[in-house]
């Protein structure tokens, strides 16, 4: 480590094992290696020193953005070496006629969308974790979040990127225009990589005109099918919705039990559902809702949206929380919420679960008792049914989270020994001496 | 090429060197190689018996769709098979409900959304040869069009992909979920890649929600700046146009001579622009116009949008046409389109430009003598100069037909020796004996 160090700035790397080890783990429950030390990299120029060194030594890197992920993305290894980008944080432009920005990848997702807000636009994707997580862990897991029901996900805002290879050579991939088909597209590739690639150090984003209005309701149902036929009804009219939540019961009571919202002893599910057309219309189409609250002010319109908000942390109240991400076609919404009620019930495990519901996107959490080291078997056990139940209903196992380190147990399943081999192959041309996040996403 | 008759139904292979003449270019005037032979693929078994075949005796294969390409993608080199995916055209499945299509490449761009809007959805990706283009095609280079400037790109409506690999093996990419992130993008980087990772047998498409009602208007203007305005006007108010195309004055002659559109000496510039909002607005917003005509029936939208569409057959009325195609910053626009008139002015040649004015996309058109086998050299001395200014905009060389054969010579300026390196290496992990397409696209 000591050439590493006397090839950075004073005081970029930490070697402390009590500091090192609040680097070495993501918001998973797996446990993480021992880390030879933390590069806090201020500049890119501290990247490449960095991979160089790494490189030479043939020692690993794992980058690391706010270590929000939830599938081990970022977990250490032993022996590696973090790469925390979260102090490059400039926003180096932002044009509002190209309706772009070139930032760095330490940028709080949040901080990126208020940036934009005082032009007229914004930053779609919108993880959960928006407040917290950072544009580079984004574009690491090609995030999504709940407006990208209209706009899409993280990939869809990325128009080019700035990137460190393995060996430390810089290489610029895309564009600034809305368009562009040189050669093959390396923008994409590297974005959904989770650091397996390259090490992002600035991304041109696409931005996009904020909304004139938004109409927002909640409805409440008594049973799971009438939502999720309410959600086709909102789709099939034509809506746009650029927010389309589903939340079962079990969450509903978990924020009542909290904040006591008044929940009806029938109540089986919630939708909360946004667009830039008539909120009545939205109503009308929830035709088989036991209640519909319509939001006439802003801020009737943000606590509806908090209701939502609420949700994760309600849950963690009850203990300690496995959160599970599977998507399925939207048809198939209704088939994937009872295999997660059966897999409850059959493994005796609580399963709370929101859905991006416009998407199909399913977050079943997994609640389980605090003080365990990690879920007890009869949550693996249950969360197996689910990623299996995801597969047959023509789904996927992961719609945003990733791959990580926590479903390569399951990744063949889904992709078969060719998508392996070719994924492999791709790795090779990056990063032939697999320094990079070896072990995760593929 | 006896034992690839052998291995094929019967009819399904082309020798007769006067037959396989017509396959063997698109629509550049590239001087095609001459073909052993045409396989008319009539499913993936056919495809997988020719790769294999291709493989065993190193023979390159061309893939093609129908021809309408427009930088050499397509054209034949000495020696190979041409495999025409054109006969490939049954549209598998077709899910209102998930708003998904499952469909093979030789399917017609156009047929793919009239069968959409039979369930009030479309298929948004629309290049101008969408009447006569295929979505193998399209997918190969990642075809554009009037709409993208809403719904983006040919990839932004490909969920997943069936595709046979260069070997034979049957490789299936993506999904059929609106979301996924298992692994890395494979989806991707086959579409755009100019059929030089593998051949296409069956893509997911993803479809939208038909608009429920378009405002069209088209406005006149004296000079291409106030046009500009106009567009980033529109775009800046959030107007969420879903068709903004200019055309310059010499097209606007081109069709006036034909149609005689009474068009007034003064005008430089038109606009045509729609959008599911007010055609009133979007007209306020073309203050220095000189002229606003507003439709108010779908006939009058078609009329307007049909100026639109006679720019190309207009122009091919006027000499042999060389079709360019680059993309700037939307800030850009009227730089690049004064540097295009200054090349015109410069080598006395014809330009005649219309553009996708809400992407920055631009498309001068190079018209030259009839009977010339190729573009005089003054043509190509205008469109190199083109091309640098573009990227001296902060530009692409190609905004959505591809680099091919054509752009081959100027690729390098765009990308870079790093990003040549790392296509390559992809190119070799997907097809190590380099018989898929080879000299095209990277």
């Amino acid at each position: 480590m000591d050439d590493l160090i006397a090839a950075l700035p004073e005081g970029r790397v930490l070697t402390d094992p009590d500091v090192t080890e609040s680097y070495a783990r993501d918001r998973t429950f797996l446990p993480p290696g021992r880390p030879l030390g933390v590069v806090l990299a201020q500049s890119r120029d501290d990247v490449v020193a960095t991979m160089r060194w790494a490189a030479d030594h043939r020692v690993p890197v794992v980058p690391r953005g706010a270590g929000t992920g939830l599938a081990g993305g970022a977990t250490a290894i032993d022996g590696c070496v973090i790469l925390s980008l979260s102090r490059m944080t400039a926003i180096r432009e932002l044009s509002p006629r190209d309706e772009i920005a070139v930032v760095e990848p330490g940028v709080i997702t949040a901080d990126m969308d208020r940036a934009a807000r005082e032009h007229g636009l914004m930053y779609a994707p919108d993880p959960s974790s928006f407040e917290i997580s950072t544009i580079g862990g984004n574009l690491a897991t090609n995030a999504g979040g709940l407006r990208c029901v209209k706009y899409g996900v993280t990939r869809d805002s990325t128009l080019g990127l700035e990137v460190v290879l393995a060996g430390g050579r810089v290489l610029r991939t895309g564009r600034r225009t809305m368009k562009g088909v040189t050669g093959y597209d390396l923008t994409g590739l590297f974005v959904g990589s989770e650091g397996t690639l390259g090490v992002i150090t600035a991304a041109t984003l696409r931005l996009r005109r904020a909304p004139r209005s938004i109409a927002t309701i909640a409805a409440e149902f008594t049973s799971l099918r009438d939502a999720a036929e309410a959600v086709a009804a909102i789709i099939a009219a034509g809506c746009q919705p650029s927010l389309l939540e589903l939340m079962d019961r079990t969450t509903l009571k978990s924020i009542d039990e909290w904040k006591n919202i008044g929940l009806e002893p029938s109540t089986r599910a919630m939708l909360i559902a946004q667009s830039e057309g008539s909120p009545d219309e939205m109503a009308a189409l929830c035709g088989a809702a036991s209640f519909v609250a319509t939001a006439s002010t802003p801020e009737e319109a943000d606590e509806l949206v908090g209701l939502r908000r609420l949700a994760y942390p309600a849950k963690e109240r009850l203990g300690q929380c496995l959160t599970e991400d599977v998507c399925v076609p939207r048809s198939r919404l209704p088939e994937m919420i009872t295999s997660i009620e059966e897999a409850a019930a059959r493994h005796d495990v609580m399963i709370s679960t929101v859905a991006h519901a416009g998407d199909g996107n399913v977050h079943p959490v997994f609640i389980f008792e605090r003080g365990l080291a990690e879920p007890p078997p009869a949550v693996w056990a249950a969360a197996d049914e689910v990623f299996r139940a995801a597969l047959d209903l023509g789904g996927t196992l992961t719609g945003e989270h990733g791959v990580g380190v926590l479903k390569q147990r399951w990744l063949g399943l889904e992709t078969g020994p060719l998508v392996t081999e070719l994924n492999h192959g791709i790795k090779q041309v990056f990063d032939p001496l697999n320094i990079l996040n070896p072990g995760k996403a593929i």
